[in-house]
């Protein structure tokens, strides 16, 4: 099972202008063949179907959780699309059909996040690889961050919008640790070096300007373990040295501390979360003093401050 | 972002005579249109997509954090099939074609779980509604927990394996919990009450055996709170009585203590996970004592008992 | 716009032994790339996208009035599947899962049609071809019109429950009418003479005794006009003699009489309609007291006699 | 069976500027999850598979009913789709690929609507929901009328071409009297309330300008009934007051006059119908002398004069 | 089994200006229903699954004959597609998301072919017809190869980029050799005449000027017999006049002479084959040599002159 | 483009006892993930969209013509099946529905190969992965490869009869040599060493009987060229030793020798080709006639003798 923490794991920037075509390209990273549904997914299924759990443990521990940390990259994913959605759905002032890629977007969506790739095709379980052979869904793993790594590069050029760079500059270096711990889990288990394979694509990491303050952090040599009290044998695996940079590989015990979202503001042109959100805010307020709650919303966003609900809009306008 | 635990939310038995026809049927409450995955992607995506967070906080607290039970319940969902495939993966003894109703938990798996429904088809994106209307949400929301009810009922009817007993037995009661909190939602919107249609479908959850522990125990009246830190505002929403039994709605203030999940054993007919797991046990040894990890595996299994790794297939045998 | 009409185009036989596995493989009719859902789809939407319908009237009528009988036959398939899978839905007495091909009849249907084909797979959109050029569409239609018969022959070796034989017996007849119609209009258009490739395939209709009272009847040389008011034009395509019995082809005025449809009875081990369905006919008395109307339902079904409603399940028990 | 009636529900106007970009959005509402498709098709399968008809006759009536309304829906849709494509199709004059949504509109059909959402994915049969439980496929339909209108309400923002204004005008009067409708039956059955969601999503019908003329008709307290014979007991459930005006419901014993459809000129850049329409009206003219027929075309169109069929195209150039 | 020549069928212009969003609608032809992807996979099928082929010889001949000509079918449409695609993936110039209509092109391809139609869904296996039925699967490949031809035109009349023309010209000149074909199979099976149905769309192929040219080579008459052993019979079926012009048919006992393809440039913006090529050809010389084969590269290609490989960007820029 | 030779690339029995159910397991070997249609279509399409082909020839070289092996591949994944079902289409004999796994082999195929997975779902050009980063498609293939033979190997366990035995032991040595050519295309560029992985997964290949007598003709370490003329430079990648066996890797000039197919005899309870095949044997043999052609069939077929075709069925029977 899982705890949730309503943090994001990095930083993205705040809505700017809207780029409703530039929200559907990122849909691959979220709903893509090698999107992030994908590690998600293909991980934590494998996790679930691994057998023989106790003898091949510090490899189950590894699968396991590296797929609590890819349920923040879907997080993330959505954010990035989110704001960049945000603006796009105002009252009044729809995007002209034309220029959207997804019409989605609005049409079902409330300037929200599909379940979808950047053809807005549905992502489907058939993108879960989960054979059962241990050697073999862990090269699967490795070439699923490879194909990952590359679509990341590809979004990276195709849309400027400051949320996706955001977003692919953390998403490359995360996910150049996962490429590193599947390399790893591989070595052990054959002997074969796919180290030698970096970075794949052959594109430095520490050259991508978005990629380098995480770098500097360190964030490409470290294993989050994302559990108050489980898997244990990550270190087993994840050691050595980093093969771009030759930094030692460490396990970290922890999450990332991570920020708190942004709280995106209504788009009233779609009616998300209504027509009038501020009867909303009204019912919940009461609903709080009912249940003995504070009278101000207890959620940390990056953009509250005291008694701010009905500034929300504001913020970004 | 998420932390994971490893243990299970509720208790499933452990494998006995294998049944995969039946586990391909339990595959409905998995990839379904009505089950889990869809109750754990709907949730999730609506929390990414969640705009005018503070306004509407008790709401997006209930929606954010349920999500953080479903992925429970994928887990429990995932363990019954595997439990169910277990032994009909066997080296020489794989079930005949014709026996079975899904040819992939072999052909693909490795006597494993699919992310697809009970006909084999993959579950897809398309089953997620995510309008960013938040009354629609969470009246789509109480749907969908009425239609997996619905589903797990008929499941329940169709196999009678105990594991799939166990697992519908435990859904039913938490899934009606998740109807009332979203009846409960809607209802403080809007004032139309939903509680009337309970139960729904019309079978008491009571007179079902396998709820019964369950019921007795208080699960039909409590929602967890899946979170070290946040969604603290559930009891806003979620409070006064059990619409079927009277009794006191409550939120905890932690997820259930939960069940360490049963090591399944290696199906070697399959190679899961491997044509010869003892090897891989032999190299997470030594890994781990070059890592300076205890020798014995540190993770924790219904079925382990010091030193017992050899031991686990002569526990299922 | 359509009116609709409580009667079947033809009898079917009442609920028998069920036959689960057998009613997976009628799907093939309703929801298979040449099945009805497709002959349905296909001219409606020919029709709705029929460009300059004044100047080739002729054909639009053909192709618009088609579809209207095609909608019975959709009526035709599920009432046929329905009535197989009748009986195999009781209370305590749901078949064995490694004895169907299909369990979402039971597992999300109750007991009843899915639109799907015999693999599980649902119809799609992608089967309707319209074009637009209307010699296209039209051979489109005649070829549509063949693959559906050679499915309906498949079927009827496939199955020998009587309410499948019965069904094919008739749409084999009826189909066969349609390829005429389509020959007819190309042949028209173009000089084309398609009657040539009749039977195709190439098994006389006449041989198969299911059909023997159809043709009987002479309903392989009948094109209803199922309008009260519109399609006039038919005749100035459907004329002639039928390509294999020399009978001369009619347009007839209306539709064929039919027949009231047998109320086929509760299943409640799937919960269908309800878990006590007497409970629904309590309050649906109540509700047409209450509007005026009479005391019995006012429905007519093949089944049925006064007051009669607490025996239906008698009926075929 | 149905019976054609070769007339349109409510008047739409004739092609004007052509809007192929605002045309793939509107497709959104024709095979979308909650398009017309759906809607047509759930209630279509639904009450084919009704079991217990005459002990729940009042409900069988509303179902099968609405279900013969909705085939005129989606024939308005497509009628909003070909008429903003109109133009768009002509010779030489194809819009560029860059200008589209959906290619397929033109590389695939003539100028005309596919069985397709707004992402150009196929409607599939697994929109459609029929489980056999009553008061469950009830709520359902309660729910996907309420997901239709938010559809409706999106694309009426999106898009401003006449044509689908006044189409979403219309269906937006016509869904709500069945969300009614469906709200009366789930009250009747359980006792639950849900016209206290009314209006959902909460924008009021009567302020958009092209659902006012329809309000003021009544067309929004009026449930027809679509059949010469049956179906007699929908003011069983149909009956009340409005929800949002206070207007007292009511069943029409028929279906509404409707309007004859304009007769969409044929686009040559397609071949709709062909390269050379008018050789196809002159065979036509033929076969009809042939058949003893009219010299002039039977059909009723909106815009037809006597002999004018060479003139339909200047109509609209 | 079969030999692949390095040439293709015809000559196509070298890039020029980028056209993605033509590029995507040349798609239509490679992955739509009526693609080359469905003539090739269904005459290779249905080849596959031929029954009796010694008694039924010449037309087993004709349809496994054809599926050869077709593969170089779906290799002359990616070569268009990536030629239009060309210079649109150079480093630091991507296209705009919103001039997009496929953006898989570059996110999940290098500026390269995709298995999917204009609507950038994937082709399925759906799409093959092999009934086994003789008479009806040479009818339906008539029908497919109308629908081809209907999808050539229309794409010739909605792009007009060079490559786009070049290729359609030449499709629809085989193309139509195939309809003739299966035409007088179908003729000779039966004695149905379907060469009235020509040209079908009626649009005269010797009007299209990119398609003059081929035919002044007689291209229009010629099936070529794709195998140095095999498929004798061709002439048993091939014979006659062709329907359009009157011209002798003849069967042409080899593979067209064809060309050499244009080795299309790098986009290194895409990473295709890398960010730096010329390490890739730098690694290919040496291991040449080491093989003991010539020092440059033995293909023969038509952009290639001795030594050139650094050169071959400049021939596009 | 291509040749076509009608030979398959091995010996598999003819006819014996049918096994549909059988069948419908080893089409995940032909439209599976990882099945040959996979093989083939990836490599297909990544020969069409390679660029800077002359820099990276014998990397394209490699592709191009591993590709052209695939293409026999699914020749003989469909021979095996087609194969399995004879005998099972007979006339009056067809197969229970409940002993099928795929009722489509019968209800819409005549006894033959459907492109679909062994769950009946379709194969789709999703399953291409085509990025145009060099690198990564090869070290792509290379896991397509490893996911091939654990699917090879898990239909080798699931399925006895003869025929699907016979298919696996062939792919198995085949699939391995492809394995090793992609290992070495990535060592060559990269320098990792994926030969330490084999055999991927671990069951030696040597130790199935079936695959025994391959090995044993050094099928195992030849790479041939498909190609009369080109695909000159494979050496340059497949050199050195196989990485189970030590035995000298080398490239042989031209396709195995292979050997003539079973004509598989009529099905006519599934009218393949035909209710009455003689009628076509008479047809063709007059058009043979007619073209001057010989008297008896030219084809060369592992089952015929002189003027035997009126003894096909007696083969089998």
């Amino acid at each position: 099972m899982i705890l949730r923490i309503d943090r994001l794991q990095t930083e993205l920037p705040p809505p700017s202008d809207p780029d409703p075509a530039g929200a559907a390209v990122v849909q691959e990273l979220l709903g893509g063949k090698f999107g992030e549904m994908s590690t998600f997914m293909n991980y934590t299924f494998q996790s679930f179907n691994f057998r023989f759990r106790q003898g091949a443990r510090p490899f189950y521990d590894l699968v396991a959780n590296i797929a609590a940390e890819e349920f923040g990259h879907i997080e993330l994913v959505s954010t990035a699309i989110n704001t960049m959605l945000t603006g796009a759905g105002e009252k009044g002032s729809l995007p002209k059909p034309a220029d959207l890629l997804n019409p989605q977007h609005f049409a079902a969506g409330g300037a929200g996040t599909l379940v979808q790739d950047s053809n807005g095709k549905p992502w489907n379980g058939d993108y879960v690889t989960s054979t059962g052979d241990l050697v073999e869904d862990l090269t699967h793993n490795f070439f699923l961050e490879t194909g990952a790594r590359n679509g990341k590069l590809k979004v990276y050029e195709m849309v400027d919008h400051p949320a996706a760079r955001a977003l692919t500059g953390y998403l490359l270096v995360r996910g150049g640790v996962h490429q590193v711990a599947y390399a790893r889990a591989v070595e052990n288990l054959t002997g074969a070096d796919l180290t030698k394979l970096f970075p794949a694509p052959r594109i430095p990491t520490e050259k991508i300007p978005e990629c380098k303050p995480h770098i500097e952090r360190g964030e490409h040599t470290k294993l989050y373990r994302f559990s108050p009290s489980d898997y244990l044998e990550l270190a087993a695996v994840f050691n050595g040295t980093h093969p771009e940079t030759g930094d030692e590989l460490q396990v970290v015990d922890n999450p990332p501390e991570g920020v708190p979202p942004f709280d995106l503001p209504a788009q009233e042109g779609v009616f998300a979360p209504d027509y009038a959100p501020e009867e909303i805010a009204e019912i919940a307020r009461k609903l709080r003093t009912a249940a003995g709650l504070p009278d101000e919303p207890t959620g940390i966003v990056a953009n509250d401050t005291n008694g701010v609900i009905s500034k929300v809009k504001e913020a970004v306008s």
